[in-house]
């Protein structure tokens, strides 16, 4: 359904030949030289960060109203508003780094007023409860891989070389941890963490839901698609679309924590190539998600104990893909500033 | 000598409710609302990063003709040179970041050309070869404490309320890694390490050299001024003197790695409530580096295998700073977007 090549690594010798003749010592630069040689190969000799967009889809669940969260799932849309108008976290990141900013309704209780501005990507009005039924149909998990599709494009065509993720669903740390023990084959209570602070027992309610989801879907549970649509998220879904457009167009994304981490896990399993695309933001709070970045062998930017969701981590570590794009470019090699190489 | 008071801690609880009336989880901002708090605390309630500037002091050691490093002495000017001409990795991040940097030879072999416009704060034509004699006298240390408080205020002056401190200076590892073990009281081996990227012969070397100058200075490693005047460098006493004199001026300090950490680390011990207006950039990719910020008890922004010096890794936890400020100072609380508290 995406046509996904890897990057060409032939120049890869060649990548690796200009990091190591900057005036530092080899390796000096740390994760930034492996992040430049990344950016490099898939954006080119002449990298340089354009138009840096922010994708944040908001969705709701259908299992957020068996209480799994800190939050009742009104906050969804109280947040939405809250983005839209210009008061919460990832606003104030935006703002501040340079990003272009879009929300996007990928399925929420109900559509957001239109004086909001917020992108209409409705999937439906919240999944179905997935300890119950299916989240909904393959065609909705095909609609929404569509959808993304297209709002990666339309930055693209704008002019960004470079797609951060973040998201916003209450109950959605839920539907992640169950798409990433059905996609790895693990048992949900080594997936379910306190999400953004749940106490022991809604943990322990929370791990149990999860646990009857993946026992009551388990004959489905047998591709990416299939388990997006039994046990997924439209925000995850829409997610994985957009990692794989940003793929297919041959622009890297931004990962945030642990749902847009599921969306990844989904996205790689269906075109591994894929993985070449993505550059992983933090490692966040959440309890599972330094297992799932074992899987997708990734190594964070960022560590600061963030558990907010929004694409805030992304948001955050955008300077360090700058300063990696731009020392690969600027920084003088030995020769040029004739000093003798170490 | 410096006349440092600790920031008013009176509004501490006001600070921390303002943080969780923010629209997120309690805590969810992880490291960056411990760091909100700080900036209040030390900058006030509106909280705005204004003309960050970055401060790197370059300085010659005696110990390097030892060969201690994988670069021989004059890469400390060749280097200088290269951040004159803005080719190094120190100046590819300041422009990114939007740091002013100033480059200030603190005691290099020898004074570079007028030309390439580096602040003359000399103590001498590098220092003596610690492992044989004392790295400096008690009055180059006065000095040079006094030199980096002129370059601080005249920042200050100029609206900077963010100072930044970065280092280059073959051989000053070493002269760390004694400076180090002689304020914790330390084995050698227990504080010296690869530096920029030493064999193991010469990581023996170096910790030989660096046993042998503690065990010649021990009459005199009994103050942090005595100690840096018998191990330490031009530019390590310079960012000591740097630290406490933003201190003094109520203004926070970015604390690069290693070398920058041995300096706070004298710093803290002349005047304790220095350690208020620290923030710790990174988790260098130097061995001790870990140990020496348990005992500062700091817990640093940003940990990717850094290990340049000049300053990158403070220049590069800017963004998290500035982030840190605008989420205090810009994001909605519950109250304003009308959320209900979680």
């Amino acid at each position: 359904m995406f046509d996904i090549t890897p990057p060409d690594k032939t120049g890869a010798p060649d990548i690796q030949a200009r990091i190591d003749g900057k005036t530092k010592p080899p390796g000096a630069l740390g994760q930034l030289e492996v992040l430049a040689a990344q950016l490099a190969r898939v954006l080119g000799d002449n990298v340089q960060i354009s138009r840096p967009a922010m994708l944040v889809f908001a969705a709701d669940h259908g299992i957020a109203s068996a209480g799994v969260s800190i939050a009742p799932p009104e906050v969804t849309a109280q947040m939405v508003a809250n983005f839209a108008a210009g008061g919460a976290a990832i606003n104030v990141f935006c703002r501040q780094l340079g990003w272009q900013l879009e929300i996007i309704d990928a399925g929420m209780l109900s559509a957001p007023e239109v004086s909001l501005g917020v992108t209409d990507c409705r999937l439906g009005a919240g999944t179905g409860p997935i300890h119950k039924r299916a989240a909904m149909t393959p065609g909705q998990v095909e609609r929404g891989l569509n959808l993304a599709r297209e709002r990666v494009k339309a930055h693209v065509a704008e002019g960004s070389n470079l797609i951060g993720l973040g998201e916003m669903g209450i109950g959605n740390t839920s539907s992640a941890a169950a798409v990433m023990a059905a996609l790895l084959g693990l048992e949900a209570r080594d997936c379910v963490g306190r999400g953004t602070g749940v106490d022991a027992a809604t943990l322990k309610r929370k791990q149990m839901l999860v646990e009857q989801a993946l026992l009551l879907h388990m004959d489905t549970l047998n591709s990416p698609t299939s388990i997006l649509a039994s046990v997924g998220g439209f925000e995850i879904v829409q997610m994985t679309g957009a990692m794989l457009a940003a793929a297919e167009l041959g622009v890297p994304v931004l990962v945030d924590g642990f749902i847009a981490g599921a969306a990844a896990l989904a996205a790689v399993k269906m075109h591994p190539h894929c993985r070449d695309y993505l550059i992983f933001a933090h490692q966040s709070g959440e309890r599972a998600h330094g297992l799932m970045l074992q899987h997708l062998e990734a190594e964070p930017l960022l560590d600061l104990g963030l558990r907010l969701g929004e694409g805030t981590g992304a948001a955050l570590a955008l300077p360090l893909v700058q300063a990696a794009a731009n020392f690969y470019r600027e920084m003088a090699s030995f020769d040029d500033a004739g000093i003798e190489k170490v």
